[in-house]
């Protein structure tokens, strides 16, 4: 299935994904409503056109109408809303997120949804960080990875539809993965890293640091400005498989540790080349 | 004093520091000329008029002529380059360096240095992660720091012409450092991050992951592509302040570990708001 200009697309939650998400299909002429928590946001969507009708409610009409929703939502509040709310999705409706962790709550969206409407889960690999639709941009998804989660219930249909809203959205790559590969694969390439962020920011408490830094602790730090709200929640929702890969790199950090207390140089070199040589691949792809 | 246009630079080492530092004094117009390993990257600036001349050998008239001489080599042949030939400055020169740890060099190089030849540290806190004068870019030094780490055997007139040329190299901040602050800084700023990003990178070997990830990983590891041969030597001059860096984060990242472990969303929370607080200084200070 192709996600065509007639179907009725609604996000719930503009926030900066759920804004850059009505901003660049909006602007590729599809239809997409919205309801959000405050009637400014649903104003601001609507004066700039990224949505035709919106609701700071619950709105059953606009849910009623849609045939794609795009949940754009903390794990708990999407919970809560599908459990509150779900009933009012008509049947035939695709839903999809963008939730970080898929464990957790894969499941329990599929168990509280009607009869005959189908989750899809996704995760996009992007974001900023900063918060709400006046940050939104939809060129973070420019080079960045899209991730389709599929489970044995779901319809080759409604994967195709998921695959095709990453691809519209502008994502560089669509891959699939099943629900246990992607939250190991998220707790070492997101999680893992903003834990270390935060740790290298809680580490020295000296003054005028940033007048001696250079390029490096930057960007090793730039997702340490990070909403504790939504991350600790992420982080819970995942708790083994993050606890398993900052095991594995404590253990690994301590080898480095180990081989320069000792001044083990070939060691450290041949840590570092493999480094350097692994690093190379994951050079953002060129448009 | 002042860096001004009847004085003589010569660089020793045209790699891309080196490089950079000649595009940068050339434009404005100051005298450069150079002393590299290789003939064809001193046919390389010449080309570009990065420099006035330039030789592959050690040349006495070159070393002789200069009133100030920038050494951009790594640590160890910096050493042994004055050992051999810190004979030919004439007196009255002002040396100075780019290399990243202080403790180990400083007083070597002083020692090794005729009478009336007087170093003063510098540390320029900007770089790529890509190697020689093919590479030079003086744009890496715009919003960046530039440390300078005087001695109390260095005159305020070195130090202010050291300062002086860090300003007009187009630095954003010059500061200066006692030999130990410098150290301990730079192990914690620099040293940690890169054994973070190196240990990154030696985790997993998982096939595919550049398919999955996010810009985090990617900005936590961009310098994991790491010059071993450099790097590992910066190590181990600054072995033991490394060390104590590495086992503060590695206790502070345990700390997170146990918050994670028994649900303790509170202190995990507070890490972040901490996190976040701290990471708004260091946002690159604009043009």
């Amino acid at each position: 299935m192709q996600l065509t200009k007639d179907k009725n697309i609604l996000i719930v939650g503009l926030g900066l994904l759920g804004g850059s998400y009505a901003m660049a299909l909006s602007r590729q002429g599809f239809h997409v409503d919205a309801i959000t928590r405050r009637q400014e946001t649903v104003d601001y969507a609507l004066s700039r056109g990224w949505i035709r009708a919106g609701d700071a409610k619950v709105n059953a009409e606009l849910i009623g109408n849609a045939d794609i929703i795009v949940f754009t939502l903390y794990p708990t509040v999407l919970l809560d809303w599908i459990a509150e709310n779900g009933h009012l999705i008509k049947e035939g409706t695709i839903v999809t997120d963008v939730t970080g962790v898929k464990g957790h709550v894969t499941d329990q969206i599929q168990a509280a949804l009607p009869e005959g409407v189908e989750y899809i889960g996704a995760h996009p690999m992007a974001g900023r960080e900063v918060l709400g639709i006046e940050n939104s941009d939809d060129s973070i998804f420019h080079g960045a990875n899209y991730l389709v989660v599929p489970t044995e219930k779901n319809t080759e249909d409604a994967i195709a539809l998921c695959e095709d809203l990453g691809w519209r959205l502008g994502f560089a790559r669509v891959s699939r993965l099943s629900v246990q590969e992607h939250d190991r694969m998220i707790a070492f390439l997101s999680q893992l890293t903003h834990c270390i962020a935060v740790t290298l920011m809680c580490c020295s408490d000296e003054p005028n640091m940033e007048k001696y830094t250079g390029d490096s602790f930057r960007d090793l730090t730039r997702i340490a400005r990070i909403n504790d709200g939504m991350w600790s929640e992420l982080f819970m929702c995942n708790r083994e498989e993050l606890l398993n890969q900052m095991d594995v790199f404590a253990k690994t950090f301590d080898q480095f540790r180990d081989a320069l207390a000792q001044g083990d140089v070939q060691t450290m070199r041949s840590m570092m080349r493999h480094s350097t040589e692994q690093r190379a691949k994951f050079d953002k792809p060129k448009r």
